[in-house]
């Protein structure tokens, strides 16, 4: 709050390398009055709305993640820590680290996101992967992979049948996203792969508890993106909670009662809950948090008694005028991130900063190859398209949006390549258990 | 051996999807007399030339790898079954799985390679990995970066000087490869990326038992290779053989006594064994192998006493007529695996085969961003390049050679780009410790 003579500059701690703690370090780059410690537990930005490209196949994970430090190079002013921060002491000013001292702020500024959850049912994880990190997409990329050669190699018809059946849970656009793809690559990708199964024959069902997918879209986006997720063979079972997840089946509450979805293969797109360190925060600050943890901030993304202490991205609930939360989308962590970079130059340099404001510019899904849903806000009515054009709406933006020149090309090709191809080259099974779990009754002939 | 009729099909079984298994495979497919079956114990035939840039953050690991079903979709007497031989039943022809039934074969192909080994010291593994699998080459990349990681947040200068220093045991084109990549990553690549070190600072040092590297080229291009080496910052140390393995440290001797060389990361490149399936085949065979455990085959790659037995690649000691040895590289693994290939058809329909001749077109390493030593054989004394020619070279000959259209150009991008500006933007440390884990005594201003 106070600013500072030459002497001494300003100390920003950035907690988390997302696109808010990124996008606020980047916009803090090259002030010289200010001096700037990004602190991560990984070495990379990672381009996290492309994640399920990886978890299917579709693109590696060094073409959507780029090193902070490179990201970050050009900017005297700014550290880059690899560490894990696990709590503050506000008083002192201070962020305590799992290793090593704690680090001095004049300005602290949360950005560590959030995690899946399992509606208190940790118990389900090791049966439903979700899809937050690098290793998670490997894994979930992994189980697809080798859900298909177990089916090969087995003999049993009713066994088989629940190797070729995929259950995403959660409707969001990560569940519709994460459904789309797997639609894809079972009736395009590997359609000639195999030779004991059919992989068109697989069966691919998005349960969703609420009672249509991408509720935060227009009613009719959802109900195109029902129909695209149908012509690529797969089933959306609005109305559906999930109250069991066992290795070889999924338990689902509907109105007409319970069912069980024999499956081993379960992805789990619901359900987010506030990462620790932002956890820790709220505790320390005795703040308000909803549920899943997240953080309510005031209309300079400050907490209350606070007003050196910024949270931003997934991890805060940040209103706008109008009474609604800003939604927990890439766009407005980048947003929140640049403004609370611009706020902390206002405020050093004597400047009044002003009010956060979040521009809605809309949203965008993909569903599999050539389709998804759009809804540009300032087009009005005009702006909600659904198929090819939003596709390529999506793809125009992301590209341009991925951080690294190189990883723009590159992703570039892999699409082209898989448009013209319907091809996924990056489906490879490595790390954890790299063969079918099936024993083949009889050899192959 | 017997010449099948047109309602049975000669089985062919391969194991191994590396170079010489998948050429082998390719050149049988599309012959309706013959069925073949290839095995592996990895869903994906791996470009193991470019695994060190892997592992050295150039490349990512989707990009020198290609699904086996992917490449061989279009053959439709090729099956690609996803599971690990473990040994035969040469009475019954068959191919014994650790999963599944037996596998009857007419004529069989072993194709499984070789792995790295520590001269009778596993125990030096944990503090050596070798680079054989993408998991190595990932493990081999978090090492690196972590240890650059660790060093920038060392107070200590003793034990940042540990972190600083790399070692590369062996001298062949792997660790000649290995080291040349590390000179550039802390010369150019991260020269900019820390605060608290200066990276080209970072010492490198190739050891080699031998009183030359590369012993396989012509003994100028050997000391050309160690100049390039010493213009990117690596030593190198002939003569000097490796005798123990610390966590902090690795022990060495030389000519003039034993030494001690303090270090945090050690990088394997010296020594193989052959695969345990081919260990297996030996011992059922009662064949003769060298100390590695590689198997001697006659002039058309079969095993004494059983011709309908082959075995190619790195797994085979095949004498070229000079009394020479075929090398155990990309290009011979392709020549045997494609020779046996036409061996297999040309005995299916009744035609005399010949005898495999190894056609050596020469040898090619690069060393760093732009340099590289060639020894074209069939342009004799004027085939020895150094410099950016042999560099030019090796590009051209690897992106020709590498598998998936998509790949193709990818890495062409991928090397345009980082010739240019001198990054690797794949450096990301994923799976095992994310973090440095050295503690800070003090923390950051």
């Amino acid at each position: 709050m106070t600013q500072d003579n030459g002497s001494s500059p300003h100390r920003v701690v950035i907690v988390g390398g997302g696109f808010a703690g990124l996008y606020c370090a980047k916009n803090l780059g090259g002030d010289g009055a200010i001096d700037v410690t990004l602190v991560d537990r990984r070495n990379f930005h990672l381009f996290q709305p492309l994640l399920y490209q990886v978890a299917t196949g579709a693109l590696s994970p060094g073409e959507i993640a780029q090193p902070l430090r490179g990201i970050l190079r050009r900017e005297p002013n700014v550290t880059v820590l690899l560490g894990q921060a696990v709590g503050i002491d506000p008083a002192g000013r201070e962020v305590l680290m799992s290793d090593g001292g704690p680090i001095g702020y004049d300005s602290l500024v949360v950005a560590t996101g959030s995690r899946h959850a399992y509606f208190g049912h940790n118990e389900w994880a090791p049966n439903a992967p979700g899809l937050k990190t690098i290793e998670d997409a490997i894994e979930i990329r992994r189980r697809i992979l080798i859900a298909f050669e177990a089916a090969e190699r087995e003999a049993d018809p009713e066994r088989r049948r629940e190797w070729m059946t995929f259950v995403v849970v959660g409707g969001g656009p990560t569940g519709v996203e994460l459904a789309g793809a797997l639609g894809e690559i079972a009736n395009d990708t590997l359609r000639n792969d195999f030779r004991a199964i059919h992989a068109p024959d697989a069966r691919i069902i998005l349960v969703e508890a609420l009672d249509r997918v991408l509720p935060t879209y227009p009613e009719n986006l959802s109900r195109s993106a029902v129909r695209q997720l149908q012509q690529l063979g797969a089933s959306v079972r609005t109305g559906t909670r999930v109250t069991g997840v066992e290795e070889d089946g999924v338990l689902v509450d509907t109105s007409t009662g319970g069912k069980r979805i024999p499956t081993r293969t379960v992805l789990w797109a619901a359900g987010v809950q506030a990462s620790s360190f932002g956890r820790a925060v709220a505790t320390a600050l005795e703040l308000q948090t909803d549920r899943a943890g997240r953080i309510e901030v005031g209309p300079d993304l400050t907490v209350p008694g606070h007003p050196e202490i910024f949270v931003v991205g997934d991890l805060a609930i940040a209103k706008q005028p109008n009474g609604k939360p800003v939604p927990g989308v890439a766009p407005a962590a980048i947003q929140e991130g640049s403004y609370v970079a611009r706020t902390i130059r206002r405020r050093v340099h004597g400047e009044r900063p002003k009010q956060f404001r979040y521009r809605d510019k809309g949203d965008l899904a993909t569903i599999g190859r050539l389709s998804g849903v759009a809804d540009i806000r300032w087009l009005g009515p005009f702006g909600q398209f659904s198929g090819f054009l939003a596709w390529l709406m999506w793809l125009g933006i992301h590209i341009f949006y991925l951080i690294g020149f190189a990883n723009r090309i590159i992703v570039t090709v892999r699409w082209g390549w898989s448009f013209l191809t319907k091809g996924r080259s990056t489906r490879l099974i490595t790390e954890g258990e790299l063969l079918p779990p099936i024993r083949t009754p009889e050899p192959p002939a």
